[in-house]
C-alpha cells in the first residue's frame, strides 16, 4: 500500500540558502565572476545561472542545462530529466530558465544530493537496490520487493541482466524514479476516493496519468 | 478507445533480408572488412556488428550500442531506448547482444526506419504532432486530441512551450513512444476482459503496469 506522507524536496519552499555544493553536478565553465547579476542576488548562485548560460541570453535553454548537469559519474542528465526539471522551474512557460526560475531549479538540485548522498550508504555515485529500497520507505512508500526490483531495472543506468553487479542508479534517474513514484501515487490516490488501493478508470484515464508522469 | 491491431514492426518475425539502409543510424567506424564473420552470415550485418563492436569482444554492450546509434540530427539515442533495444533482443539475457541477437534487432531498426519515413512526410528528421496522429492512427490507436498532445508533449526532444516550432520527436524518440503506446494498450486490455474500455486495478497492479514499460 501507498502512504507517502513525508517525501522528497518540494519545488515550492522558499530559498533563504542553499546547500554548500561539494560534489555539484554543475559543470564549472568560467571562474571570473560575472557582472549584471540582478539587485540582491545570491553571487554563488549568479555565478552558477552565468556559467550554464554560455551564449549570454540571460535564459538557460534545455540543450545548456543538459550541457552543463552531469552526474558523478561524468555522464550527462537524460534529456527527460532535463525536461522534468524545465517543466517543474520554467513557471512563466517560455521555455527556458530565467535567472530567478534558476534560482528554485539550483535549490531543488542541491536539496536532492543531500537526499542522494545520505542513500547513496557505500559512497559508490549509485544507488543500488537496497539503497533505492531505503530511500522509498523513508519518503513514506511501502512498495512489494517485486515493485522494487522494477524500479530498479528500470532507471538502472544499464542493463540489470548479465553479469557481473548491476549498474545502479546514477543520480539524475533517481530523481526522476522518485519523482515518477510520487506523481503516478498521487495520481492514484486521486482516483482512490474511498482509499481502498483500488481505482477504476477508463483507457484515456489510464494513458492520461502515464503521460503526465516525467 | 484503443484497437491497435495492425501496428508497427514486431521484433519476433524471421529475416530472411534487411531493408536497404539510407540514413542509417549506425555510425561506420570501420571501412575495412572484418573477418571472422559466422558462415552463412549476411556480410552487411556482420560488417555492422563488427563496427559497433568497438572492442572485438563478440558481444555488443550497451554502452557500444548507445555510441552507434544515432538519430538523423545527430544526437545519441537515450538511454532508455538503448535499453529497451537490449531487453528486446538479449534473448539468452546475459546482458549483451550476440551476432544472432544483432541480427534481429538491425532489422528491427531498418523497418522502424522505414515507419519514419513514411511519416516524417516534410522529411525535417523528426516527427511532429500531425506526422505522430497519423502515425498511431495507421497503427490502429485512436487516441484522443489531448492524448496525442501528451504524448508529443512527452516524447519531443526538447521543451514544447516557448517561442518558435516545436522541436519535434527524433527516431530513437518516436520508436520508445510507438513501443509504449502498445505496451500500455495490451496491458490495459488484459485486464479489459469484458471490453468496455474500463478497468479495476490496485495500486500494485497500476504501477507495474506502468514500471514495465519503456
Amino acid at each position: 500500500m501507498y502512504s507517502g506522507q513525508s517525501g522528497p524536496p518540494r519545488h515550492h519552499h522558499s530559498h533563504g540558502s542553499h546547500a554548500s555544493g561539494h560534489r555539484t553536478t554543475v559543470q564549472h565553465h568560467h571562474q571570473h565572476q560575472q557582472p549584471g547579476a540582478p539587485p540582491g542576488a545570491d553571487p554563488q548562485v549568479w555565478h552558477w545561472f552565468a556559467a550554464v548560460d554560455t551564449d549570454r541570453s540571460g535564459y538557460i535553454t534545455a540543450n545548456e542545462l543538459q550541457t552543463a548537469l552531469i552526474n558523478g559519474n561524468g555522464t550527462r542528465f537524460d534529456l527527460d530529466t532535463v525536461k522534468m526539471l524545465m517543466k517543474m522551474f520554467d513557471t512563466d512557460h517560455n521555455g527556458t530558465i530565467g535567472f530567478q526560475e534558476f534560482t528554485g531549479l539550483w535549490k531543488y538540485i542541491a536539496d536532492w544530493q543531500q537526499v542522494f548522498l545520505r542513500f547513496d550508504r557505500d559512497r559508490s555515485g549509485s544507488i543500488d537496490g537496497r539503497e533505492l529500497t531505503e530511500a522509498l520507505r523513508s519518503f513514506g512508500y511501502n512498495l512489494s520487493p517485486p515493485l522494487l526490483t522494477l524500479i530498479e531495472q528500470k532507471y538502472a543506468s544499464g542493463p540489470t541482466s548479465g553479469y557481473g553487479p548491476p549498474p545502479g542508479i546514477t543520480f539524475d534517474r533517481f530523481v526522476r524514479a522518485c519523482v515518477t513514484i510520487k506523481t503516478l501515487t498521487d495520481s492514484f490516490q486521486r482516483f482512490d476516493t474511498d482509499r481502498d488501493g483500488w481505482i477504476q478508470i477508463s483507457y484515456e484515464q489510464f494513458l492520461t496519468m502515464i503521460l503526465s508522469t516525467p
